[in-house]
């Protein structure tokens, strides 16, 4: 159990679990996320420091990460420039002269090791019903070698700064130009048509090309710099969504806070473990082991080499989406296996612990059935039923080497709750 | 049963049923359609005249069109400047000073009423495998009052200049700098995400769009005419694929041809009734009553209002797609009627009456199992399952009025099977 800095959400007056939770899934199922800007890390993470660098999973002090998410931690350093080389980088988080940080306790959430550092671009999600803001970072590109897979090299830097120089400048131009961009009618298409913008975001993607191209096209005609290359970029690019749902998803997420529920408003592990977060106990992360996993890995790599070394994507299954909506997405069984048979089972499973059904984002083969939305913890001990994920699964020597379903273990359900009954008694 | 002029396919020689239809299979699973060109009917439809008006279904002489379908017939000639007034028009067809012919006999094939002028551009669709050609002109927009289906008016006529003046150079120029575009690989993607080509192209649509870009940035680039106007509407219809899937599937269809096969190759009706041709029975048509139809009409519309004005949007079924892949595309429930349960069900239902399976179009809920492909008249007589279709319905007083499910009534069928058994003998 690790408690941080609390995020500044709205807390009524507890009365009962009930309301508690009613009005937990009302404020999630009503939120209404809107990408609206892109600016670097430091300039919009509220707290942001230079010498910062965040990462996924409940909070750890240096010492604790290992692996490829130590790893990934001092390629963000290198990649800052905040020291000249790994020994200094080392050196540097050991004193704390380099600091480390969770991702959420920015409002922000990571893909897989999840590294942030201040000039970092990301998407400014503005959830309008609540007022607060979600964020995320670039997709680096289909290379499985990437920061955030634990690998640190030239051709990694150069696709980071690419990002930095060309690619964001011109999608937060486009986005500027727009005005916003409402998200959730978008995902809530995308599930339509074939995605469940965790593992497979191939229609948001391009949903989202079209709906910046009115803007992408002024920028041609005005040339700006850069604007056909980034078109192309992305229109190569079936995962460049991804890190939009995550955003909008902790927008949303972040939203769901009220004393006394006991609905999950966050999912997260490291390279320690798998860690939730509810609704009503505050900024406490519930930690348990590492995600129980059942993968499919790429050609040529096998099931020992799978390593975990952080991940905060789980926050689309947190708000319904990916795992909890893999029925829409059932071609996914070709990436992440599975047959369509258990895709749909496991989906439909979900509503056995989830509070709710969205009233946005449906499952056209269950009779546009909003998606199991939700999670409650108290629902996941009583039934045994462990909530599903999509992931991309990293390898020991970094790198994604496959995709699969991992389970979030019980530990963390049976811990929420018996610090949920500590503060709230047994009702 | 109304025989027209051959297509000019190649005929090798027939030897027995199971290797006719082997064969005529295999062309079809083969063919490689790309779009390669757009350009006036009058430049490419082999044999065209400037005062040829074509339109759905079995020839039929002018006599013979009634209600929607005559009336789209009148507005073609309207459009096309061959009369000043329906009067003139109607006197004109009479005496044959306009021409009426039938879409299928210029390799091209009509949605609804699928009426052609001298002057409308059309998809040039390639078939790389067989060389030969097939061709269909554009989608008129979303505004249900469309010459298709049986409407002429100032609108009308606004919206099919706009085509011919701004969308058809535009999309054109951007198809011929690409070097063509491969539709065979950009169907199969579509099948993935939520489209069956025929009354769902969402994603198709925006898949095309992607494939012509990086022409269109340069074209922007070079200040091309009516590029932004052009983009803004492809990215606002998700219907604009229709037209390049029917014409994809005619070149597909065209090249089944083997004397002997029993394979249906064709599929299409016009206001009198549905008729079919056979792959190895050369270019005659086999007639019957109207199809069967289950729909789902738009709100303010009744079940007595359903009219037949033509269609040959079943090509696609021809070759596996539209109601043969509507297990991928489960969000039509909504806009054409049915449960996902009754929509998978009517899928596998058409295994029992093809011959084989795609091995390119493949349904993500069956486990990538290929669309059930290449109707078999005999497999049709033999189980009773008449062939599944998704259309659009037209109403009496013109426009569109719903969506729903169509079935092509037996009687084709034992009409082609009798004079397969007369050319071929019963074996």
């Amino acid at each position: 159990m690790v408690t941080t800095a609390p995020t500044g959400a709205v807390t009524p007056a507890f009365t009962s679990v009930a309301e508690a939770n009613a009005e937990s899934f009302a404020r999630l199922d009503d939120a209404d996320p809107w990408v609206v800007d892109v600016q670097p890390a430091r300039e919009v993470l509220p707290g942001y420091r230079d010498n910062l660098v965040l990462t996924s999973g409940a909070p750890m002090s240096w010492h604790d990460y290992t692996g490829g998410q130590r790893e990934a931690l001092i390629g963000g350093a290198l990649f800052e420039g905040l020291a000249d080389n790994r020994e200094e980088a080392i050196a540097r988080f050991a004193t704390g002269e380099i600091e480390v940080g969770a991702c959420h306790d920015y409002s922000a959430v990571g893909s897989l090791a999840g590294i942030y550092t201040a000039s970092m671009p990301v998407f400014v999600v503005e959830n309008r019903t609540h007022g607060n803001r979600g964020f995320c970072n670039f997709y680096e590109g289909k290379e499985p070698r990437r920061l955030n897979y634990g690998c640190y090299d030239e051709g990694v830097r150069d696709r980071l700064l690419h990002v930095n120089r060309v690619l964001a400048p011109v999608v937060g131009e486009a986005i500027r130009r727009r005005g916003g961009i409402a998200l959730k009618p978008l995902i809530a298409r995308a599930l339509r048509m074939g995605d469940e913008v965790h593992s497979r975001n191939a229609a948001a993607s391009i949903l989202f090309n079209r709906e910046i191209l009115p803007a992408v096209l002024d920028m041609v005609d005005e040339r700006v710099d850069g604007v056909r290359e980034t078109m192309l970029h992305l229109a190569e690019n079936d995962y460049f969504f991804l890190r939009l749902s995550m955003a909008a998803a902790k927008a949303s997420a972040d939203a769901m806070v009220v004393p006394g529920s006991t609905l999950v408003s966050a999912m997260a592990f490291s390279c320690r473990g798998f860690a939730i977060k509810l609704a009503g106990t505050g900024d406490t992360w519930f930690e348990g082991p590492p995600p129980i996993h059942e993968g499919k890995l790429f050609a040529g790599h096998t099931e020992n080499e799978i390593t975990w070394m952080g991940g905060e994507s789980p926050i689309t299954e947190t708000i319904g989406l990916g795992g909890f909506a893999q029925a829409c997405a059932l071609s996914l069984q070709e990436y992440q296996g599975g047959s369509p048979e258990v895709m749909i089972e496991r989906n439909r499973e979900m509503y056995a612990i989830t509070y709710g059904e969205s009233t946005t984002y449906r499952i056209p083969l269950f009779g546009f059935r909003g998606t199991p939305t939700a999670i409650d913890a108290r629902k996941v001990l009583e039934t045994g039923v462990l909530p599903v994920m999509d992931v991309g699964l990293a390898g020991r020597d970094g790198g994604q080497i496959g995709a699969g379903v991992i389970r979030a273990p019980r530990e963390c359900f049976l811990d929420a709750l018996a610090e949920h009954a500590r503060i709230f008694g047994r009702r």
